[in-house]
């Protein structure tokens, strides 16, 4: 667990619905809740993607490389609390770091790279990160 | 839009993830949101849906029946608000009626009709719908 | 079951990750199911939703309005085929029925009510059905 | 790109409703597509999921550690062949590496390490792996 403070936080109510049958969530829902997190951190700080991309020209704040480590399993009616720490501005990449606790639990880590992917000659491309950094004020 | 109160209200943060291509909800995502509520009231009258199918000696408290009228466009960063009433308790049959709202803005309106699903001479059966009934306190 | 041959059918694979805590398919996988047809639909009859929106000058062909009646469980690792019938043309939505089984059972039945999204005015509307209906051959 | 056969190969159909806003894959889809590619790979060798952990005692052949990278975007229509390789054996714990292509373009790699979980003094532990190993004859 670390011990900055977060840039962000979201707590998640975790229903029946996102369990599967083994009664534990179903692990593609906490990369749900990574990307719901960010989109919270960008609403908080800049008006929300959209409002964002369309600043920025950008299509997108979208994923390059993602991981996540499961710690112990998460089950219907837990309040999963998420914090988001922004670990790193790269030229073109932006590194995200993320924990889950339910209760003192630390339920689950990961970490996004993430991209503004601007369209370029006809394709889309990963954009200079100054741009949304500022607008972010980080 | 009802009139009398609600007999649970949830609120839902609708995010990015949540829509669709044309920049909306993806439309099955309001029946997980209508779940999400249900059991949301489950956990707060009784425990939540685990520990009331092994009182009851259920399954689930599944569906038969589900509707929805779409009434206008949700968006991402919306907030939905959503009330469940309970509608009609039939012998073997629970009616739900469901309203989401985005400020003043009714935006969706449904109904579930569930049963309490049973092992019966090896399938699965709806139950007698009077011990959820005595268990929600209703 | 219907006597009509489908207007178009489509093999769903269903998977661990489609059910939830009780074992069973959790039902709003089924509206991604009856969406995913209607998509697939479109993409045999006329190059995609995509390319059908940028021809007609819409945002989308949307739900206004669905339904659905869960008859049998579905469970991981079967097979349900969904077929789509188109039932009426409206002047303003488009009216179309679904079933699914796996093998001779039927799990599901259901109805869309979909139109035709168009920006009229600077808020979204439903756009006359006759460009649709004749895009697609019907 | 791997030079390796795979041990398991899975087409997944691209839909509208797996892309969000800007109009590429919402990224847990794909974490949702290796989860199915590794479930379907069970059932081809071993019966699938549910009669394996019944044979195993087991509760789950759940996820540690995955990860993924994002190396073209994938939009609604196109066909995502995801090829699965086994790639080690440890003690209590298995390695899978997932490549995905639409056409000749790779589009995803990633990687998960998946454990057998069983219950031991009342709490979900990784179990030995050499019986899933047999089960699965690999």
């Amino acid at each position: 667990m670390e011990n900055t403070p977060p840039d962000h936080s979201l707590s998640v109510g975790v229903s029946f619905g996102d369990c599967d049958p083994a009664g534990i969530v179903f692990y593609p829902n906490f990369f749900r809740w990574f990307d719901r997190c960010f989109h919270h951190f960008l609403a908080a700080r800049a008006g929300g993607h959209a409002e964002l991309c369309a600043r920025l020209g950008a299509l997108g704040v979208g994923l390059m490389d993602v991981q996540a480590q499961f710690r112990a399993p998460v089950r219907e009616n837990c309040t999963l609390t998420l914090d988001l720490r922004v670990r790193e501005w790269r030229g073109r990449a932006l590194r995200l770091g993320y924990e889950g606790h339910v209760g003192d639990t630390l339920c689950v880590t990961g970490e996004e790279v993430r991209g503004l992917f601007v369209m370029r000659e006809g394709r889309m491309a990963a954009g200079e990160m100054a741009p949304l950094r500022a607008a972010l004020g980080l």
